[in-house]
């Protein structure tokens, strides 16, 4: 997991104001969120260096000064704000908690999808499933049930979702067009986001989408300007008695095998080499901790595994490159290419079976 | 508030870095409370710097190996551990989670009695009211539901009070005692804690105890070994037409007026002003953020004022000095004495009413 994280960095003296940070971590983030959403964040952002006092602020985004007050000043414990001689103005992570994009998408997704199904975190690793997801629905997996999420939680999904795979899809298709496919057989294809974009990549290819079928009804809308190039395949791949397709030049599984054990990602990776067409390739999209350039990215993708935890399926996560090529060769694939670094952090798998 | 909070400690990068750690605070929050409550940073502990395999965490904590990986690749994120060779070992950090009393009293009560409300913190602020109280009950304040708290809530709770009170009375008793009263009047008495080491410590003393009756009928079973010595007056001293003791040479307020707004604060000091005997002396035992020694002990008191904005009123805090005496003044008293660093960041006003 990069040098980042083998060394005890802290000071005993250090180490104990750390601790005290993080045993009121939810005070910090939730003061933040409160800046944020009240406007107070946008006003001290317009005020500049000069900065404002809590009356100001207070006026400008209608709350009580008490309240600017308080959130001020647990703002200025967790760096989102300054202050001196009474005017309080904006730091650089308040900045990045206002402006950034990426910033704003993992917040909401903590905010909105995760917080307070992670209280249940503990029960979660006990009873081996997400027992978090008790705050949406008596599901016991997410996935069937996205679409029924309450409207913020649904939104912040879908734009965590999205920010990511986004910035890796440009990324990803010279690589799998470079291979001048007929047909893709996407594997869990979820709402169809990927295939559109092939399909207006290349007015020839032609797509066959698998996934669960409460997804693929989703798809079929997306994709209906295109429909006499779209096959959809509805399926539980961890059904062993379903049937995959048996065509496709290119297989494409982005973010997908994540959402599983590492003994279904082993068994469906058998599956798949079972169907696929000789000389076919397996192209996997996927985002590892152990592959990334900033410490921040690996500490987004390891608390976004207590998300499968806790609120998704309570067995799967995002593998360290180091566990999930081990798991590529057990099922019966080896690496043709590998490339890091697709979009803000994923890698790209080029595989071929073992015949 | 202190140098801490003047200057933007960070670089672009750092902040940027700083902005994903508070995005995904809540789950640093709960893999923390996980590892502890899991046993995984006892296990950690005894293994000492040889650390261990995460099969080895899960045999000896009776979880997954999954689960122990999971929450171990958060902890490294939240510098709760190190890995090195897929070896896991309890840092600085880890070591303070797991054995300090402090921090473990911060993590309970930030856990077991706000987490869950304070997402509710926008619309307290919004409102004026301690939305988050909702997540126990339909109560418009905290204090005369104390006891009804859920278990483990109510144990949080009173852990946290008593952690930081019984190391301030400590160091208190002695100036109140050095003005030999007859009679203390306790107001906000709560429990009877307080009273309760008066009593031992001065076997001639008697006190008066004022506070809502249900705080008092429970001081009253905890005192009733020295019943004679003790007279209670039940009363919500917000109420403008209740009346106040008459009598007591010295009056004490011990972490009671943080828990009003500062209008409140000033008509309840003119109240006591009134009824106070002349000559008596008014001791006041607060915690304010901008005299503390340690940037954690005002993050400490910083994050605990939103404990009062979301769970307990909707408008009180722990008021900076700075902004305290000034009440103190409005309210009709002169302070004699100020005594910092009582306990782990107390003060304590020897306050004489002006007449």
């Amino acid at each position: 997991m990069g040098d980042w994280y083998a060394h005890d960095p802290m000071t005993a003296l250090e180490a104990k104001e750390a601790a005290q940070h993080l045993a009121f971590a939810p005070f910090a983030f939730q003061a933040a969120r409160s800046l944020r959403d009240l406007g107070v964040l946008a006003a001290l952002d317009a005020a500049g260096a000069s900065g404002l006092h809590t009356d100001e602020v207070a006026r400008q985004c209608g709350i009580s000064a008490y309240g600017a007050a308080v959130l001020l000043d647990m703002g200025l414990s967790a760096r989102i704000a300054t202050e001196s001689g009474g005017r309080y103005a904006l730091t650089r992570v308040g900045h990045y908690l206002l402006h950034d994009a990426m910033t704003r998408t993992n917040f909401d997704f903590s905010a909105d999808v995760c917080y307070r199904g992670l209280a249940n975190l503990t029960q979660s690793v006990r009873e081996g499933r997400p027992a978090g997801l008790a705050e949406f629905g008596d599901w016991p997996t997410i996935y069937p049930h996205l679409a029924e999420l309450p409207e913020r939680a649904h939104r912040s999904w879908f734009a965590f979702d999205h920010h990511y795979s986004d910035a890796a899809y440009a990324q990803a298709l010279p690589y799998l067009f470079a291979q001048r496919p007929g047909r893709i057989v996407d594997i869990g294809a979820n709402t169809g986001r990927f295939a559109l974009r092939c399909l207006r990549h290349d007015p020839q290819v032609r797509l066959t989408l698998v996934d669960l079928p409460q997804q693929l009804a989703v798809a079929r809308a997306q994709l209906a300007a295109h429909a006499e190039r779209v096959d959809f395949h509805p399926v539980d791949v961890l059904d062993p008695t379903s049937a995959l397709p048996m065509d496709g030049d290119v297989w494409w599984m982005s973010q997908f095998l994540d959402c599983f054990s590492s003994a279904q990602v082993v068994d469906i990776l058998r599956r798949v080499g079972a169907a696929m067409p000789t000389g076919a390739t397996l192209c996997v999209l996927e985002c590892f901790p152990d592959r990334q350039r900033f410490e921040s990215a690996a500490l987004s993708l390891n608390a976004t595994s207590l998300y499968f935890t806790a609120l998704a399926n309570g067995n799967s996560r995002f593998y360290r490159c180091s566990e999930f090529l081990p798991l590529v060769r057990a099922g019966g694939f080896a690496v043709q290419e590998q490339v890091d670094g697709i979009g803000l952090g994923h890698s790209l798998l080029v595989l071929r079976h073992h015949r």
